[in-house]
């Protein structure tokens, strides 16, 4: 599956459109034995009628027991094999930020530092300063200008900044100047391949200006830069799927995500509440064949290790639910990327609940309701996450016969 | 996962310690159309507490439909792909019989067979002569010496020995001398590499001296060996997932596989009950990450066709388990290597009853007793053995988390 050769062959133009609904985190775990999940605690009238109706089943989203980053998790959902499809810290730093790419630049990310008097580094994590302080000098930072580049650089959190190279003729093939250790120096930027001479002696440049710089504000006086990478040029959409898609999703690195693999980015706004994504996603629904709509705060309350608040986040979605049914989606699916149980405060590698609600088309199971244990005996079954776009494709009827 | 890219990028050195029981076949079939298994005719009040507990599914030895031999089936147990380690012959029959193999040697299996006056093979399995003659005629093997090598030699079953030829420049590249036919004589041992010229000139010396020892023996009057094989160098458990493991098994076949992924084997005394046995995993809990610990009698007598019999060691597990359940492991794996239905007095293809269980990490479902049937809506559904590790490491807080 891995290289769309199924879906290239089978996949037509024409079909039902398709409507992805991703609570980010989605899945969780009881408080306490035998309680229950923060989904199953949630009161959601609309989500337990489409589980009623349609089938549900749990999405396994990179391997069994492994608990992925977003970037992976939803490159799965999206049909793109986490395993293979591997794309570089630096890009996914990037996108994190917003800081989009196009095909000749080069992402990387970076860590303030500290230093002693012989350039010794002391602290990798340059004492894990605040986000504030790293906005400060990141600000500082962009006084830097080289020939021939323009330079991008965001700060992403504590002491982590992004930083992408934009211009002709550069390669990511540029080794990390992170030494990974204590009492040594920062590397100088190395080329891995030849062609990446001009990439690393840029790199080197704007190290030695970033250092004069920042000379005077330790803990924060030098930096590292790792995981030099570009646009890993992903298959789109358009191509492996004949889908003409969208991106519903208030953080930046869904949006990323979303345009790595071709699809058009709606503008929302930071404020975004899930009833105002819908309504975003009724503006543009005429006009794509398949949208998808992230919701962010599932997982950020799990995180939190929040449970009533991640209960509260899955029942506002619930309630702003009619806005998404009245476009009478011809397939809607309500998974999450991967679980973020409150417990955790993290992301985890439990199976995700995933529902898919196809009115005519889907199979019917005995789920009740939408949650853990009624998804564990459903018609999907356990899948691995790159299968969800086949059974949305399939469900749309936009998948030919294999063979005769 | 075969090549273990993904255990050796996420695993960490610390977290959790994992005890994973394995009851040798445990899967079976009920005797009538709708009765009971083996397991669920078992009073298990601690496996279903357990069951009630944790989560329960079903694993998939080698591949659906497959029934393996101990060998492969614990291997994919232990996250080994048995279609990708394919340990050979000579070496899984050695460590049958408790020939333990340093790297430099090379194990053999081999067949007493039965030639006429003319040595051409009248009978490959020489009558299949009972168990006691075959130890018997390989005592008299036993005198056979050869320069600059040490040779073990043990009777397996019947007409079948295992030989290890211990030394160094020796080699597994040598054919079989078993022409697979009868009224021919026994090939010579050819190598099948230039390399193992010298292993072919020992064995070929070996086999003259045995003919000549065995001359009057007939039915048994002469052999054949088959399977010249290495230790396969399996990637280790310290190497692959980072942990110190140790086993726990009476039967030299489980710590043979045992030792191949780099566990220390424990002592045991061949009259170890499932309590002796949980006694000595009591011994060195604290010295371990990982303890494997292996019950052979369960398969024993579902071989025997004794379904009461194999119900009966099921309890005498479960009575046994608190002194397993006081070390307060982190995560309890309870599982078989493949299913040994007494209905069908050997190893079967069927899916095998697996109990994971850790307190506050795994997922819960409404199993309320560990059995075929409640392990059929599982929350683990059913699952490649070869991703149980993946799931005890991730359930021992073991696995990074992967990618951003």
């Amino acid at each position: 599956m891995a290289d769309f050769g199924l879906t290239r062959r089978l996949a037509n133009a024409k079909g039902g459109k398709i409507l992805l609904l991703v609570m980010d985190g989605l899945g969780g775990l009881p408080r306490e034995q035998g309680g229950l999940t923060e989904l199953e605690t949630a009161h959601t009238p609309n989500l337990d009628r489409l589980a009623q109706e349609g089938c549900v089943g749990l999405s396994i989203p990179v391997a069994r027991g492994v608990a992925p980053g977003s970037g992976p998790a939803h490159l799965g959902l999206f049909g793109y094999d986490p395993l293979v499809y591997d794309i570089g810290r630096g890009v996914l730093e990037a996108m994190g930020v917003g800081l989009l790419l196009n095909p000749t630049d080069v992402a990387v990310r970076g860590n303030f530092v500290t230093v002693d008097a012989d350039g010794k580094i002391t602290d990798r994590r340059a004492g894990r300063i605040p986000t504030e302080k790293g906005a400060e000098l990141v600000e500082k930072l962009k006084a830097i200008t080289l020939p021939g580049v323009k330079i991008d650089v965001t700060v992403v959190k504590e002491y982590r900044f992004a930083l992408v190279f934009r211009g002709e003729g550069l390669s990511g093939e540029v080794a990390d100047t992170d030494p990974q250790a204590t009492g040594v120096e920062p590397l100088p930027a190395r080329p891995l391949k030849p062609e990446a001479q001009h990439m690393a002696d840029l790199a080197n440049q704007w190290i030695a200006q970033a250092k004069e710089i920042l000379k005077n504000d330790a803990p924060a006086n030098m930096l590292t830069l790792r995981g030099f990478s570009v646009d890993p040029n992903l298959p789109k959409f358009a191509d492996v799927y004949k889908l003409k898609s969208a991106c519903v999703a208030v953080y930046p690195m869904y949006k990323g995500v979303s345009k790595l693999v071709g699809m058009d980015l709606i503008e929302t706004d930071a404020h975004d509440t899930p009833a105002d994504e819908f309504r975003r996603v009724a503006n543009i629904w005429q006009d794509y064949d398949f949208v998808f709509c992230h919701i962010k705060y599932t997982d950020s309350r799990g995180e939190d290790g929040n449970f009533d608040a991640k209960v509260k986040i899955i029942e506002d979605v619930d309630t702003a639910l009619p806005i998404l049914l009245d476009l009478k989606p011809d397939v809607l699916i309500v998974t999450g990327d991967h679980s973020t149980p409150a417990t955790f405060k993290a992301h985890s590698w439990h199976p995700v609940p995933t529902l898919l609600w196809a009115p005519g088309v889907h199979m019917t199971d005995r789920a009740t309701a939408f949650g853990e244990r009624e998804c564990m005996t459903g018609a999907l079954g356990q899948f691995p996450a790159t299968d969800l776009i086949m059974y949305a494709l399939a469900h749309a009827r936009r998948l030919e016969k294999y063979g005769a």
